[in-house]
């Protein structure tokens, strides 16, 4: 399950709004004889593709799956007519699917006489690439991480703006993977006209990564003509709005949402509650001076405060990764 | 040598401006007989405590120590006639004495034909509770530690000033454990005129621990008759003057000194170049206003940023600690 866990990270961002699913084929001694992950929305499910790497190897095999196999018709045929045709002895799977429509798998493969288990490592796989997948599910609305990346004193710029590079190289490069995995970034049109992002994922050499996120630019002033944003590498959405829940609604196909910025774009999420987890990344500078990482309009005493977890604490290289999670409810 | 290193946190804030030093004696089977830290200044140092309390099994033993026994007389005669007198037949010690009126304990010991070994562990006890003191004896001045305790955007306090209470339990617990090791907590007047703080260490149970350090106040205003740091509990100290230098020259036997702020004051050290570790205990919360955890007036560009090296990350509770050191020298 671990490995079909690992196996369906290669399909995050790619296979949305479908969830990226992870399968593993372990032929009749054991040995992995095939594995797969989502392909893009029309294309084969995780199963499917174990399955045509596995060949006549799947006869009496079992099948490792990360999300109970669907047993609907939609663009692509169920994946448990898939998994009986190919003469599939067992399943297990990590997630019980909790779509109406997809779900019922299970109870299909018992019926065909397959050995099926459910739940197998349920936990890792709900934590794992699943997660957003299973955030939307429940609530109808993407899973919304915030990036704050400032000096130990809370400062993303100093005075003058300038604010290039306060977190080090493996920060960056660990944005860049998360990129590669997300389905958007938000920005606010201020963002856009001072700093000029690009928003790409990108690898160290500079070359793109195979999956891009979506741009989604919130704010009612102008994109500029030849702004990185809107040089058609990936998708470009201007909500023309301050409102961080028409930004989501804008987004309704996303699993994954990373809000990049500013401060004012970050505290409207947040004064919105629509915060489910925050990447602190921290230089070891002090500034002294300069923006600070959150602006919330209002804000007057400590019990305003917006809570959450540690869910878990990384170095990278000097930087320190800080997790923050709701404390509300499980993400 | 672990065991002696931790023997002299005992003596830690206690023994200044003499040096925490722990002894072990380990009896001619080699157990422990007898162990010792130094007593406040005038009271005997580690070794004679020890050799105290070993006795007669003192004859024949090996004395294990975290710094070169003393070979002059000051206060106390010198360490090592009494090891010698005590008929210890060897002595391990960690680190040289870099003084030059107390070294050449190694030297007399081996010519009184005891068996001499120096640099035990040194590292271990080059970074345990005698590194203030070492720093002191190379710079001339108190090693300077900086608190924050901010939340994740880097306020301490709410637009308000509420800020009672942003770091949890466990963080508030180190704090007070760091204090009762301390010889001086610095603040300006501007905090003791706003938030009337104790700067006491004490226990969970509120109880005041063995060691309390010296209260020392900077600035110009007048410290009012009943503020908490006039007491009595602790000396206090006040520096008429917002230089950093000028407060660490007051505190002319200080081997170890907090400076908890406010963020000015903070600010003021850090332009002064007198920062040489920064402790930031960070609460997993976002408030988006209020008063920043380091104003430093004057800073302009991201090259003005004091920079620092990432030295170890600790959570408490839900609070992360990031402590830094400085970059252009070890401490």
């Amino acid at each position: 399950m671990r490995m079909a866990i690992d196996e369906s990270a290669a399909a995050q961002g790619v296979s949305s709004p479908n969830p990226p699913v992870g399968a593993v084929i372990l032929g009749r001694d054991g040995t992995v004889v095939g594995r797969g992950h989502t392909q893009p929305p029309g294309g084969p499910h995780a199963e499917v593709m174990a399955l045509r790497a596995a060949g006549a190897a799947a006869e009496g095999a079992t099948a490792v799956v990360t999300l109970e196999p669907c047993d609907h018709t939609g663009r692509t045929g169920p994946c448990t007519a898939a998994l009986i045709d190919a003469g599939v002895a067992a399943v297990y799977f990590a997630v019980a699917d909790p779509n109406p429509t997809a779900a019922g798998g299970a109870a299909t493969l018992r019926a065909a006489g397959l050995n099926v288990e459910a739940g197998v490592e349920r936990c890792a796989a709900e934590s794992g690439p699943l997660r957003p997948w299973l955030f939307r599910q429940r609530r109808g609305r993407p899973l919304v991480t915030v990036k704050l990346a400032s000096t130990i004193d809370g400062r993303i710029a100093a005075p003058d703006r300038t604010s290039r590079w306060i977190t080090g190289e493996q920060s960056r490069r660990r944005v860049h993977a998360q990129r590669a995995r997300l389905d958007a970034i938000v920005v606010g049109t201020g963002t856009v006209l001072a700093d000029d992002p690009a928003l790409t994922a990108r690898a160290d050499d500079g070359a793109l990564l195979p999956h891009q996120p979506s741009r989604a630019v919130m704010g009612r002033r102008a994109i500029p003509v030849g702004a990185r944003v809107a040089d058609g590498i990936a998708p470009l959405h201007h909500i023309r709005s301050h409102d961080p829940a028409a930004v989501l609604d804008a987004l309704d196909e996303a699993l994954w949402v990373l809000v990049e910025g500013g401060p004012s774009i970050i505290g409207a999420f947040l004064a919105a509650g629509l915060v489910d987890e925050i990447d602190a990344y921290l230089a070891p500078m002090v500034l002294g001076g300069g923006a600070a990482s959150v602006e919330i309009p209002g804000i007057t005493t400590l019990t305003d405060a917006h809570r959450f977890s540690l869910a878990a604490v990384d170095t990278l290289g000097d930087d320190v990764l800080v997790r923050l999670t709701r404390t509300d409810d499980a993400v």
